[in-house]
This record gives structure tokens, C-alpha cells and sequence, in this order.
């Protein structure tokens, strides 16, 4: 197989506002999280991309070169361009994997390539996250215990306002009192999507062992697994059969 | 049950075009389709709405009071303005039932709720189209023999560029040579979508009884079921468990 | 419509076996399933059937008149006749529907419907589960609060091997720590199936109104929408086409 | 990757009964199809296995040992040992691929993961049979043409008594006037299995290149991608959490 050619896209804002979310992560979340798929899938060529640059990092040249895009965004969702978001949804219909991260739930791909408005019940007090494997054999969930915690995190509830999932890999319980759907996966065209919930800014979730193997393990999982040319209507000019008389 | 309120959405351009579409729909598609309905549905509150109303006939409270719509679209998919479609798909996701028909395929509400582009392969020559059920015990299906026949149609043939539908109701066979997914059923939010292939301006299927038997079906199967409230973001202020000390 | 016939299937062991047990059911626990059923659904017409029968009370012809079946077992699940769960297995697939209650997720009939073992985890200490509603435009989920309690219960835990639910109503947190799918939709041929988690014979939750409302919920949900009447192959003796020459 | 190890089960009797069958497999079927995956699989161990060994030639360490299974059955799916069936399940859901070809359809091992019966219409007059690939960025349609066909068939009509496919790879066309959904994806615990239509004993199907091509495909989208250990009921002794007292 080629080497794989992962993009971790990052809102890149939290970092420069908020003196403690700089301090977990210097150089970035999505530094943070690219070094965690590195980790794991060394042969992978990983990099990143960010709001602030042109077309956001993500021309047409590099996105068609991207086998998998990882997404985090949470403040800036609206400032988005709406054709950049087209020309996401087109490459992911043409097989590229999408991992959407936390707060992503609500970013327009997401809601553009799941088709509902993906909403959710939260809560901020840093409260314990214990997240279980509901499918011990998907290979997201490879080298995981039954299960594993965060210390502090967001909470997120039911209801998760998306598609019924194809394959229901993760659920979480939270000390709150809550339940959510944290790891779901689905394809559209020939790209396959995958959504985990971990990673609210403040807290140092992507330096997390097990939530670095979980995306490590979603972007092997989401890899092209083949090409899907046809976006668009194509005419058929004649029949392959030879048509008969139509019956009076 | 309280009385059931259909809107039938028709582009309604072809009929003011082109003459033969015109001589087989004098009073326009959508009003035989909102025929068909009330032939079978006769205690339903069955209206028609155009693109050319103001607000294209879908003001808030007149959706607001909507249980089904019905879309009929083809040439002038471009000329349905955003803020409507966006109306449309946050009263879907609410629970309003959603039929699209034929080159509805491409329509923008369409896609904004499946998630895909929803291409697929077509030719217009007129030939035979042989409707199969896949479902006999689906409510859709009720009534309909094991196959029924329209005798010139356009043909639509697959890769359809669609999720997996939940229910596959019918599948159709095309004289030419080609297979279709022509009816199909989804769900997004509390609401239901059901897609129906047949429907070329230039022939007369929406006067076909075993046509008219399905959408009827389908408009009674895609009654609201109930209602999502939440479009969005909740936010809880507190949780429901006492929290404990976050582990050192 | 017709009075929908509803009938409870209770193993009938624990209540005759632990004074507790009989003591929280003194009539046995399908009567109190029962008794909930027609609270919210007067009209309809709902008996019981235990497993020390004749044919376990599901004769061919009281079972060809039942519209749904609610099914509890639990240490006994070895006594029911393999011919029983086949009769029942093709009435469900026919268009029946079959509610399964608890324990019932290691019935006979429960596995051969879904084709997966159904093992879950389990601890019995009578803690609290706390009912979150996934799916609030769901039929099942109609006329509840955002969540409900049971102030004790057994605990079943992730992963609960079954095929992916085609709609998820309800999850289930519980105050030991585990999560569990608590309510899952699906269908096999005409028939609904849907499973709902709570019932430990120790407790008296089907006492409690919730309870009663998801099961009533779901009796009304799952009844016939179509029939079924393949269940076999059909041979059919000529082509609708005519055939041509075979290509050299 | 360890080397794939196959093994290819078959009825083997309508090979030693019909001279027409024998004279298009001398080695019989089970050794065509073989023949098959290794063509296009060079890495793989490819063994066979047939009904008239002890245990089917399903021992367990066999079994344990294998990564994908491909069943071919007709004549004599009621001499398959219910013990049999019931280890190809156990291991199926513990992480082994299943492929079922063409009269497979009504194996005991498919109708036991499905949980239908999986009747369909069908009709052997040797008509043409066309296969429309529906999921074009599957792996299991790489490498194939938009469609291919086959001179002679048995027809194989809907409805197809399956649950919903999770991935519909494929579906045939025939010159008779009849479709089917002819490549079928689900899973069942950590297994995959898929459904693939063609193959009556008396035409040289598995010799077909987009035929072998087809099943190649399948065996290697269908090895296994973990490993799901929990078959049955597992007691946890202790709650993570401690427990409240109880609401009064």
C-alpha cells in the first residue's frame, strides 16, 4: 500500500484566546492530535492545516492528495467557506475518510455529509468520561480495554441528533449522570466517516493514550477503500437492449 | 387521529413550456398528484404549492402546519432559495414526513438530508419500467401486486448515489437493460423520507393508478410520528450526580 | 382498525419458586406486563400464555391470531420447544410483532431472529438505572420525560452483542458505571421486534408507569403493517420476457 | 498480515449425481471456486471441505484456524449437523468471514445469522443475467467493469426475505424480466458475511473472471478485523462506582 496521507485540520482559535488551552497545547490542538496518529501509524504521512490559511489549508490539489482529513472546530464553524465545505463533501463522496472530533458535531461537514443537525445536550464542570467498546471486534477499537476514562472532560447527552449509525463502536457514561453515542461510524459514496466525542479544549485529551490510539485507529479504518467517479448524472445515449413495442 | 395536511410541492415549469407536457397535466403535475392522494387518502387536507408563490408556497406557519410534503423538481432545482430548503429540512427533522419524487433526486432538499449528491444514470427514450416489491409487508407496498409495469417511462439506472436506504420497498427492472432502487426509505430527526422513481414529465404516470396507490401509501406511512424539539444545542447548567474529586 | 390481540408470554418459574418474587407479582409477572398494556391501550385485547401450557399456550391458532407477542424468560430458556420458537419465528416474520423483555435476550426466539448470541454483562446489587430517551420523535418514546429512573434494578452492561438496532430509542446509565442500548428497534420480514431492557423479577418495575408506557408504546408500534406471505422459495415456471439467443 | 487461510465448503453431490455438472467441474465445485480466489489472491491457503467428511470437514481446530469460510449448498442443506451449524455461527460472530453463494441462500448457517428465512422467486430456463454494481467504491466491486454479465443463469427474483443489506454491492438484471439484489453486506458480531447470487450447478459460472474476481474480493474485504470474545453472559462481581443509598 502507498503511504497514507492523513490532514488534521484545526479551528486553531481556542489556542491563541485562552492562555490554558495554549498551555496544554503549545503548538496547537491539532499538532497535538497529528503527533498522536504518528505515534501509531509511523509510515503515515501526516500534516496539518488551519482556518487562518488560505482556502484553509485545503486546496483542491492537496485534498485530492488527502486519504483521510481529521476535523476539529468549535468557535468558528460560520467562518468556514461554503465551497471549501462542497469541495470536502465532493472528496469525501469520492472515498476520502472524514474523522469528525468533539465539538466538530456541529461543523458543516458534519451536518452536510450526515444530512441532520447533529445537536446535543452539554454540560462544563470537568466531570469524569468513561467510555465503553460496544463492538470488541471493530477495528477502531483495536488494543483498547473494555473500557477507559478521562479524568475531566466536557459532557456531552442523548439525545445525539444524527443518523441511526452503521456501527455503533463507543458509548459514554458520564459521573454527571449522562449517556452519549461517542463513537459512530457511517459511509457516504465511497468515503467512510467516523465521529469521537473526546476533546474539549481545556482539558489535555489529546495527549490521552487510549483517545490517541482511537483516532490512530479510525484513520487506518477510513482509508480509501476504493473510488466512486460518478457525483453527478451521467446520460445514458442508447439502451443495451434492444427495446420492443410498447404493449397498446 | 386529526385530519392529515399533504402539501404537494411542483416546480411547475415544463407544463408552461412544453405542450405535451401541458396536454397530459392541464392543470399541472402537482395537481395530479394531489389527486392521486385524495383519491385514496379522501379524508386528508391535500394542497398544492409552486416555486413561483412568494416563498415558493412554503411560508413558516403554512409548514409549520404541514404533515407531508411532497417535492416534485427538475429544471429549476437552482432556483429554490436556501433560507426555503434550510425551512424545509429543520421542519423534517421535526418530524414532518418528506416524499421526493423522480428528478427530485437532485433537488437541494434532497441531498441536504440524505447527505450525498444522489446521482445516478439515466436515458429518455420511453421504455418499459417493471416495478418490483422487495417489501410485501411494508405499508407502502399495500395493495400493489408483486410487480406493476408503467409502459414508457425514463429509465434511471444505478450506481445511485445515496446512503443505504433502511427499507428497500421496490426495485425496478428497465426494458433497455437496467436496475434502479426505486423506492426507498430513510429516516433524519423524527422524520420520515420515502423516494419514489417514476414520474417523467412527458408521460403520464401520475394518472397510473398503481403510481398514485404508492404515494397515497407513502404520504399516510410518512405522517409525523412525533416530534424532535431539539434543533440544536442544550445546555445543562448542572449535573444530575453529585460529582467526586477528580482522581490525582 | 381491528382490536389489536396482544399476548404476554411469562416463563412463569421465579413466581412460584421465591416468595419475593411473588410477592412483588402475586399473579405472576405477565399479568402486571399485561395489566400495563391495557392501562394504555384499552381497546385491545391482551391475554397471557406461560410456559407449563400445552405448546406453551402459543397453539397455531391462538398464535396466527396474536398481533403481538411480549415475550419474558429468563432460567428456562433450554425448556422451550424448538418447534414453538419455529412457529413463532415465522409468524414474526410474517408480520407479527414480538416484544422481548429483559432476560429475554438470551431466548431462543430472540436469538433466531437476530442471528447474534445477545450476551451482555451483568452484576445484580439493585442499583439505580437511569432511562435516557435517544430517539425523542420516536412512537416508543411518545408521552415520556427526557429520562426516567428506576431506583433499583440489575445492571446489564456493553457490549450487548446484537446486529446494529435500526432505531435507537433508549440508552441506559447506570450508577455502578456501565452503559447499555436498554431499547432497540428492528425488523425481519413483515414483523417489528423491539427489546426493552428493564424487568429483573427481584424489583417491581413492571409496577412502575414508565415501564408501562415504553411496553404499551411499543405493543402499538409494533403491530402487523403488512403480511409476509413468502416465506419459502417460489418457482415460477416462465419468464415474463421472451428470451432471445443466447450470445455465442 | 499473517497469510489468509480460506476454506471453501461444498455440497458436493450434484457433481457425483449429474454428468452435466460433472463434465463443467471435474474437480467439483468447491474446486472451481478455490481455484478462483487463489488466482487472485496468490498469498492466500486455500483448502476445501465438503459434506460427506467427518464433521464436514469442520473440526474445530479447523474451524478456529480458518479466516474466511465460502459455502456453496442445495440439495442437501437438512444433512448439515445442527452441531455444525452452531460452531460456523460461534465462530462467525467471534471475527470469521462467511460467504454464501447462490443456493447457499437457504443454508442453515445463513438463515441462523440472518434471521430470516431467505426465500426468493426463481426460475431455471438459463436466461441472461446482468450485474449492476451499485456500490462503486466497495472493495468488493474493485476492479469491475459498471456492470458484467452472464450468458446462461438461473433467475433469482425479490422479494429476497433478507434483512436490509448494510452495503448493497450489486444487483442483477434479467433477461426474463426479473431483479434481485445480488451482492449483499452485513455483520454479525466481529464477522462479516456476504451474500453473493451466481452459481447454479449447470452453467460454468465459477469459471467466469468477474465472477472469481467478485468472490476474491469478498474473502479479503471479509478476513477478520478483531476478535470478539464474549459469546455469552459475563457476571461482574462489583459496581466501578459505589452505590447511594436508595431513594426512600
Amino acid at each position: 500500500m502507498s503511504p497514507l496521507h492523513v490532514v488534521v485540520w484545526g479551528e486553531n482559535v481556542h489556542e491563541h484566546r485562552n492562555p490554558a488551552v495554549a498551555a496544554i497545547y503549545p503548538q496547537g490542538m491539532h499538532q497535538a492530535v497529528a503527533a498522536g496518529i504518528r505515534e501509531h501509524l509511523p509510515g503515515a504521512d501526516v500534516t496539518t492545516a488551519t482556518l487562518q490559511e488560505p482556502e484553509h489549508g485545503l486546496t483542491v490539489p492537496r485534498l485530492d492528495a488527502t486519504d483521510v482529513l481529521v476535523w476539529w472546530g468549535h468557535l468558528a464553524h460560520q467562518e468556514v467557506h461554503d465551497e471549501i465545505v462542497h469541495r470536502v463533501w465532493m472528496r469525501l463522496l469520492a472515498g476520502m475518510g472524514l474523522i469528525v472530533l468533539h465539538s466538530g458535531h456541529f461543523s458543516k461537514i458534519f451536518q452536510r455529509a450526515l444530512g441532520t443537525r447533529c445537536g446535543l445536550r452539554w454540560r462544563d464542570c470537568g466531570e469524569r468520561e468513561r467510555i465503553w467498546v460496544c463492538h470488541p471486534g471493530h477495528p477502531i477499537a483495536a488494543g483498547l480495554p473494555p473500557h477507559f476514562e478521562l479524568p475531566r472532560e466536557e459532557m456531552y447527552g442523548e439525545p445525539f441528533g444524527i443518523p441511526e449509525p452503521e456501527e455503533q463502536v463507543f458509548i459514554s457514561w458520564f459521573e454527571g449522570g449522562d449517556v452519549f453515542r461517542s463513537g459512530c461510524c457511517w459511509h457516504r459514496g465511497a468515503g467512510r466517516i467516523f465521529y469521537f466525542r473526546p476533546g474539549h479544549e481545556t482539558f489535555p485529551t489529546y495527549h490521552d493514550p487510549n483517545v490517541r490510539r482511537v483516532i490512530a485507529n479510525a484513520v487506518a479504518w477510513a482509508r480509501p477503500r476504493g473510488i466512486w467517479a460518478d457525483h453527478g448524472g451521467v446520460h445514458e445515449p442508447a439502451p443495451l437492449e434492444p427495446l420492443r413495442p410498447t404493449p397498446a
